[in-house]
């Protein structure tokens, strides 16, 4: 997984029917796990905010354990990081 | 997910029989999203056209959710952004 | 997917068994979709030239569609793009 | 797999169900697969400790073997270097 | 999948009990193959020794095939290439 701030959110009106309803949420990696990717889009399955320091799935594991299994997404927030600055 | 533009579509007439009547558009992530990957080819799920902004499902989701489980694809629109410009 | 220019290939006299009768292909992405690769090796599926320009699915894609669910492959030539000399 | 140094680990308090118990540390790669990624969140399945080396299983392999099936992970420790400072 | 040097082997003693028995092998991909990682741990599954030029399947697909699929493993030595200098 890598650590994240959401940084913002985004709307799409036209999509696919297995995802109404999903939060589209922008993450930036951290410094540290930015080789990794760049920004990036997740689903938010925890109820986090903007600003916030989130810990995100990547791949087939972004669709366990959260009631997504038929969802086409790649990315999901799955925790919320107690103290994320200390990561920056 | 990403999110990137769409530039362009690709034409394919030797191709796996489970890719036939697939439309393959060319995707450029939107800059902040580039580390992730460079253009690369989406299959279109949602009818969007040249120079929306879309929503693309990478690696075994792009199979999911859409009737495409046993087609040899790793990326697929499956949102258009409502206002993309903004990401820019 | 990706596109790119199938630039040579590999022999392999011991491999799994699985991957007897396979041929494996040398791709060089092309330019715009070189971030998400270098070079790699791709199983041909769909009869590919040297020099010609291919769709190659990556990931479990590689695997669907074309019997070799049991082979130990991560890319597959699935197309074969009708003028790729427009995308260099 | 790829080989790196636990540098620290990170609370979750707020996180997927299925995520509960699990020990997230932060793993720096080795100099020499650094390239694959920068550092990340890994699972700990050996009862690995910081400044050890250890193996990591990226992607779906992170949730095999260790019980860890139905959790949201991609990526895990799966093994302690026994000699890992050779590496550096 | 890509093509590497097999340049050493790495010892892990307290690992996952699905990797017991395994032999990890540290993989150099060959230079126009490098974009996609650095060195990586693969496991062995046909017998390549130190020096040898092999292919490395990726992902799900190491898992495939040489009954690991079981085994936390996202890096599998699949084959040896008759002549892998010519690559370098």
């Amino acid at each position: 997984m890598i650590i994240g701030k959401v940084t913002g959110s985004v709307v799409s009106t036209r999509k696919n029917d297995n995802l109404i309803g999903s939060k589209f949420m922008i993450i930036e990696p951290v410094q540290s796990m930015k080789q990794t990717a760049g920004c990036l889009v997740a689903v938010d399955c925890v109820g986090a905010g903007i600003g916030e320091y989130v810990l995100v799935a990547l791949g087939s594991a972004a669709r366990i354990g959260s009631g997504q299994e038929s969802s086409p997404i790649d990315a999901a927030i799955v925790g919320i990081i107690d103290d994320g600055t200390e990561l920056e």
